[in-house]
């Protein structure tokens, strides 16, 4: 079952000391959001209809990212582009699809004025064409044209209870996480084999001595997430890495190195 | 390649004749939108914004559907919950994610008011429940309620250059299709197991007399799409039940009859 979030119910007496230090350095929303919507490509665009006037038109959509601001090769003769037209105010929204929960899933809403790139796109061409290669062939159709939405705001919900607004400034200014596209493969590989690893980095480098087994749920360039099982019951147990890495080389890196310095603190 | 919409650019000249009977009976668009939506139970609600004030708002949610209306069980602390109690208006976007090629998947707009239902929910909660069944944890919540969409219009768009406007009445008259659920397996279990029986139906009731091979691409309650490889390259290839089905034993049914009766045509 979810941790349903803060504001929903919180519940109250039984909330266990933390096993690790919770100020490890950990994303920003802001990052965070950055580094999902990298990651996927495709989202529903939300415009202003002019046929029911004034609803909200959801529909899907192909997209890449130029510096955070999504876009779009769009036809002049579909809905959301006449309705662009008319009202440049817009949103996106591109949503996870990895947890069998689907509420679990991170997403993210990027509001802003969404209008179209001047003459042939310049680098929203460019960032549209690397990310959806076979769309060349259409690009060039009289009634395409490269759109982009500037965003002003988003709106971040990362799962259960992991929420915020995230501004204009803190938006354009965070950076995806490096190890973004290859998190899920480095932490299937960690927790199929090198599960007695986890167990190790949790003994030496958190309060879970009692831990059993432990497996990774997640890595990002400051450090890296673990479910302890401890005597009661599952924990979280984050651990920070010395400084915030770059590359899945640096990681397996950092990796081993935690772990011979973790064997080395065991055996004293 | 897909081919495009129409309406992007029309070949000219170039158009073979049919090699099958164009008006064998197909679902009308109302069907395939309903027959679509009545298999995912994910999709992008949007609503006016708040703030920033007027802008179209899209967020993920999990729905159901009572007789092709969308129901939500979301919170009165959400930002969609917040916009739909200020205006009603709202669309649902629920798209498909089969093809590798993501606009050739289909997906369908639905728009109309988004009000809370009273009391319990009643209908509304059971055909939620009954989808989400983990939902019942959080449905009794004080700050949750349930949300339906009273659809009025719908946009749509079943790949590439089939796409049209619904009207309410055909929405709500159009019944999903019962082979809905159990179609992709029906045509993995024909691709893989009974290849020689699709070129036979395409030499028995098709123009295709010289097919070398044929692959299923759909199936329905009306009947069944294949691809023939001819020698002029892949040829789309419809043939009609002799009259509408209703579970996959019927679709088993009809398909070893119709084999028999392609057998017994083809030796004479």
């Amino acid at each position: 079952m979810p941790t349903m979030s803060d504001a929903h119910s919180r519940p109250s007496g039984d909330a266990s000391e933390p096993l690790y230090d919770i100020n490890a350095p950990t994303p920003t929303h802001a990052e965070r959001a950055r580094t999902l919507v990298n990651q996927i490509s495709t989202g529903t665009l939300c415009t202003l209809a002019i046929e029911p006037a004034g609803y909200p038109y959801g529909s899907f959509v192909t997209v890449a990212f130029d510096s955070g601001n999504p876009i779009f090769l769009i036809s002049a003769l579909a809905e959301h582009t006449r309705n662009l037209e008319r009202d440049p105010r817009a949103s996106l929204l591109v949503a996870e699809s990895g947890s069998a929960d689907p509420l679990a899933n991170g997403r993210v809403t990027m509001l802003g004025l969404c209008t179209r790139v001047d003459a042939d796109g310049g680098r929203a061409r460019a960032a549209f064409l690397a990310a959806h290669p076979n769309s060349s062939y259409y690009a060039d159709f009289r009634d395409f044209g490269f759109w982009k939405l500037h965003v002003d705001s988003v709106r971040y919900i990362g799962g259960y209870g992991r929420m915020s607004w995230i501004g204009q400034v803190e938006w354009q200014t965070a950076e995806p996480d490096p190890l973004g596209p290859s998190a899920a493969g480095i932490i299937a590989h960690m927790n199929a084999d090198h599960a007695d690893a986890l167990v190790l980095y949790c003994k030496a480098f958190s309060k879970a001595t009692d831990v059993t087994s432990a497996s990774m749920t997640g890595i990002d360039r400051y450090g890296f997430d673990m479910s302890a099982k401890t005597n009661e019951g599952p924990r979280p147990i984050r651990l920070a890495f010395a400084r915030p890495i770059g590359t899945p080389e640096d990681a397996r890196a950092v990796l081993i190195s935690m772990l011979k310095d973790a064997r080395s603190r065991l055996a004293r």
